[in-house]
């Protein structure tokens, strides 16, 4: 059966997820003669980058989130619904979801990437990810329960195991987590748990190759390098992961670090949609597309963002996945939704590498802006204008600044709360 | 095993519960030399006045919760715990919980209160309570949820399940909980659903008596619900709901009410701490103390807040189960216990009533303070000033504030979002 959408006669562009590049595909398309409508399966946009300060209480979810229902609230042509997608069936131009059959005109492609575990099940089925909402807040209760239990562990080994953190994956997110964790240890743990000695806490960031933050200029993950160890973190590269049984963490070079968390943050990879056909994936399941973000071998469907991969001289593995690369994709396509109505013809895609950027704490970060290269405190500066300007919603942008302004002098926030579903099973170190 | 807490040699109080009452002691105490252990199941003390507006998606928790070891970080003779006290052990002086066996001088009761369910297993299952945090986020997530289904349900029998909603209870919680639906559904409901119709949304008021806001003068009662029939609610005096199958709502005049929600907020009792003497509680669980607070037949165990009762000429079921008893007998205890150090006799505890209040939504609330009756719009600041007032931390009566404001001028704010932990069931009408 249908879903319950009105037919109004307009061509109807269904675009499936509100990332970055859904989300503003859609919000260009507001004024069109299009009927535009936006699946996702949560009821709200989150603001990817942030959510390491989420899981290390730095930021309440709400901040850096935006209702999808709120963004389209003044517009007739828009409709917004919850809904997981089971598969596409191209030859009737129809979605099947959970929700009912979608009709489409257009359908577009925007659901993002998700967690790699390169086939591992048990570092699945046992780490902890920062790819959601609910993750980054699964992780701070963890992270705050821990300390709880650490506290009263009178044996040295068992509350090493609550205490002992294990970041896997030098990319940003890792670099990022691993820093805010140092920070947590430094500022936060001393003051509220002045019974645990902080020196206990072992906070490790494991890279597979020999150079972090690999997609920027190498000075940059070697100054990254040298903010982690002055804060504590112990580095180490060229380690590869092969397990975790939720006691220890086992590498390549047949270490084995005793930890009770292990964070994975080494790689994304993406849903493999049903129902296209198996040449439309590259082998990270990333989905081929041509110049126009049009679905290669398809005329009405479309892909943006992290699952899509359009391969150009300059980027041959397709644009990083990263914000920038969906934000552009998504006003290139709605450019090109409104020159066809006008019958015009469109426009290739041409990327604007604005940069990138990681920080590691207050006052450290690393960015790279147009060919220019910074660290220190003027990198974090730009790190923080820069996040602050792409949130969405002007009272986000409001709290996430207190918040920032606050902590920056107080060097504390309280948002340390551990806010469990009722279900949350006790986490104890094995025996 | 004693639980890992240094023998310092001061006098050991232990404070069991950090609410209103057991906070305000504990941070009365923190330049004594008494040692003080807190020791309660959630790490945050929780501003249970305004759980209701979590609910209902107008605040964050974060914004009423406080973390205890954040208003314990400087003081070297307080200890925070997160633990759960299975039972009293008064011959040897010692609380039984589940992270060891903790000594004490003296023990302080200040647990709270929980929901009354009457015996009755079916409600206790099925309904929906707001006595923490983590129930009102269940219920706002529920609330979004079902909002969601609603508008892809074409049946409307069960479309009026996911929309209707029950209250029981018209007390202030009751009463501020339909009042902030009624708004919802006037002020939300029609911008970020406008295909569903919001007049489908029925919002039911039962109260088991002949009127509203039992506690407070009848005029209240009576301005509360003609406040609350003027914004849409369905009241119901004199109906006592008997028994809740998930699909209908049965009263004890042989009514049903179809409706997918129930929000029980018709009645507390207390827990019934093991190891204390049958005799020490009254039929509703509360603990007998004298005018001390000290438990009635103990020499070292004291009780305050809505678990303790305290039968005075004025207040012969003891006093009234909110804030002010609770935060009045918590500093008078403290003070006791300061006059103890010094050898010097204690004071009885003198409550003074400085009034109550309920908030039915925007401009509209009632109150009554030193004698004086308020209604409107002068009520509804009333009650925004002391509940700000009284919010514990300047960042959270900030962010609070920021919240109301904003609010108040957009109709609006953006913290619908339905966050939910993995494993939350799908709700489905009975077919």
């Amino acid at each position: 059966m249908p879903v319950n959408i009105p037919e109004t006669g307009q061509k109807r562009i269904v675009i499936v997820g509100g990332g970055f590049g859904g989300l503003i595909l859609a919000r260009k398309l507001v004024k069109s003669n299009y009927q535009i409508i936006l699946i996702d399966k949560r009821n709200f946009h989150q603001f990817q980058p942030l959510f390491y300060q989420v899981a290390m209480a730095g930021l309440e979810p709400s901040s850096i989130s935006f209702p999808f229902r709120k963004a389209f609230q003044d517009h007739d042509n828009m409709y917004f619904r919850v809904g997981k997608v089971h598969e596409v069936d191209s030859n009737n131009n129809q979605l099947k979801t959970d929700i009912g059959v979608v009709n489409y005109d257009y359908l577009v492609l925007s659901y993002g990437a998700k967690t790699n575990f390169f086939g591992n099940k048990a570092i699945e089925e046992k780490a902890f990810t920062i790819k959601s909402t609910s993750q980054a807040l699964n992780l701070r209760n963890t992270l705050l329960t821990d300390y709880e239990k650490a506290v009263v562990e009178r044996d040295f080994e068992r509350r090493q195991w609550f205490l002992d953190i294990v970041v896997v994956g030098g990319g940003p997110t890792g670099v990022e987590v691993a820093g805010a964790l140092a920070e947590m240890k430094k500022y936060i743990l001393p003051k509220d748990y002045k019974e645990l000695d902080s020196k206990e806490v072992d906070i490790y960031l494991l890279q597979g190759t020999d150079q972090l933050l690999m997609g920027m200029d190498p000075t940059h993950g070697d100054t990254a390098e040298k903010y982690l160890k002055q804060r504590g973190v112990i580095v180490k590269k060229n380690t590869r992961v092969t397990d975790y049984d939720g006691e220890y963490v086992y590498t390549a070079d047949d270490e084995k670090i005793k930890a009770g968390k292990l964070i994975w943050a080494a790689g994304v990879t993406c849903h493999r949609m049903e129902g296209l056909r198996e040449e439309t994936f590259n082998k990270r399941n990333r989905i081929l597309v041509d110049e126009f973000s049009q679905v290669v071998g398809y005329d009405n469907i479309y892909a943006l963002g992290d699952v899509a991969c359009m391969i150009t001289e300059e980027y041959p593995q397709g644009h990083p996945q990263i914000a920038q690369p969906a934000i552009q994709q998504g006003k290139n396509l709605a450019r090109n939704f409104r020159k066809e109505e006008k019958g015009k013809e469109w426009k290739k895609f041409d990327y604007r590498d604005l940069g990138t950027m990681a920080t590691i704490g207050r006052n450290k970060a690393v960015a790279e802006i147009g060919g220019m290269k910074f660290k220190g405190f003027i990198a974090w500066l730009i790190w923080l204008f820069v996040h602050l300007y792409a949130l969405i919603g002007a009272k986000n942008k409001l709290f996430v600044f207190i918040n920032w302004i606050w902590n920056y002098f107080t060097y504390d926030q309280s948002l340390r709360l551990i806010i469990n579903p009722k279900d949350q099973n006790e986490r104890r170190p094995p025996e």
